[in-house]
């Protein structure tokens, strides 16, 4: 039994899509949130920005002692893993190859489709990943760079055309390629899945949260490091700070949450 | 005569929509510029984190020498102008004091739109800047945070509905109030100055900074300060750094333009 809290982190509020399913699995767990308001996006920035910014965030966590980390970050576990793996000592999970996995389960014509970010598409991530566990796998890519500003500014409901237009230009070469199953490779856009869904046509979507929330629950429960508590507390911190936190927090988590805590991030490193 | 250049930052691209008139009206001068694109966007960030970042920005500008700053950004001249004008020595001219007062010029009916950042719209600067010029005036604001993804991901077209989706939304409320006047309270908008005009109905646009650019040359002529150069150099500095920086950039200068050079500007500050 370890009682220590679970870390994830997010360059914004888009991962605590992956907390709600990771508290869904593990009620017990206390989880620490890191959002890195102050710097989002990362998704249109260069590798070594992403690096750079990653190695402070996970810093942060492992300063409040947590037991492992998630990753909760489509650009982040595309671009950075390697290195947090690297230079981390508790384990680290990312989004890619959970969703990866939960994919080629779901596929029945071996064509699987991914969104995500400018940086995660043109990482390769996905396919590379893809390929190394099925060769025979075709994954067909689309970088969405407009859903993360559109799902951060509530565009996200079902009768909002900005976001169906900018659906139908980013699904249609997946249409075009027969894809029978869609990763969603960033967790801002579970908020957007029913609208997905209906510009699709389809319902096969992976949620890349929930997978990698499965999987670090699996990993704890393999080396007897859960924390069999009942009603684990979330706190959760930010590098900057804003009036609406709470409120757009409660929107990803779909429940009330605590108010967020400022963090000086310059000053945290994973070596520190 | 003074041959130092002038400094010019922004949180991206969208400053060089001011470089390019700056150019125009005074192409003698030398003038160095600075993205800050590992930390874009600023609009929807807290006051504190805008003014820190803009001391490091005006810190970098400073250690090459320049003789003015000229803020290109809608959102740190809303927020930071004041703490830059007591922390740095050479002149600082930001884009509100300036379309303001253009604005003031234009209007017949004394009903001025003005759109912009979150961060600038909720800072008000514009509304009390016009009322501190004249206190008849009426001012209505709207904050367009869709409109710096677009443009950033060239959603500029005249026929890109998407974007004119967003501008009708935007729009909307200045159609309401009357305003026969807008000010274009962001350096990206100018890029789709024909798109905001069309949806609009109207042609009576403040370029922020065109009205910047005119001011700074005008505090550099009586001073006598202007280089009386006929060739200026652009050097162009990120704190990130792209395969497609040099393209994006020739598309808001109109001109093509040299190899961004990549900053750490974690050691600038005024201060220093």
């Amino acid at each position: 039994m370890n009682r220590a809290p679970i870390g994830v982190f997010d360059s914004g509020f888009g991962g605590l899509s992956a907390v709600k399913e990771l508290r869904r699995l593990l009620p017990g767990e206390d989880v620490v949130y890191f959002g890195d308001n102050a710097r989002i996006p990362y998704g249109d920035k260069s590798p070594d920005t992403i690096i750079n910014y990653s190695l402070q965030d996970a810093g942060f966590l492992l300063s409040r002692g947590v037991k492992a980390i998630l990753v909760a970050c489509g650009t982040v576990s595309s671009v950075a893993l390697g290195v947090l793996k690297d230079r981390v000592s508790v384990p680290v999970v990312g989004v890619i190859e959970p969703a990866a996995k939960r994919a080629l389960e779901l596929t029945k014509n071996g064509v699987i489709g991914v969104i995500g970010t400018n940086a995660t598409v043109k990482s390769g991530s996905y396919e590379r990943t893809l390929k190394s566990l099925d060769p025979k796998v075709r994954a067909v890519s689309v970088a969405c760079p407009l859903l993360v500003p559109l799902v951060e500014n509530g565009y996200v409901s079902d009768d909002c055309l900005i976001t169906r237009l900018a659906l139908r230009e980013y699904l249609a070469p997946l249409k075009r390629a027969g894809a029978d199953c869609i990763i969603l490779g960033c967790t801002h856009y579970p908020l957007i899945r029913s609208l997905i869904a209906d510009e699709w046509g389809g319902d096969e979507l992976v949620n890349t949260g929930l997978e990698a929330a499965k999987t670090i629950a699996s990993i704890l429960a393999s080396s007897g490091s859960l924390s069999e508590g009942t009603s684990g507390r979330l706190s959760l911190f930010s590098s900057d700070s804003g009036d609406t936190f709470s409120q757009k927090a409660s929107f990803f988590l779909e429940e009330e949450c605590p108010e967020f805590e400022r963090v000086d991030i310059l000053s945290y490193g994973p070596d520190r």
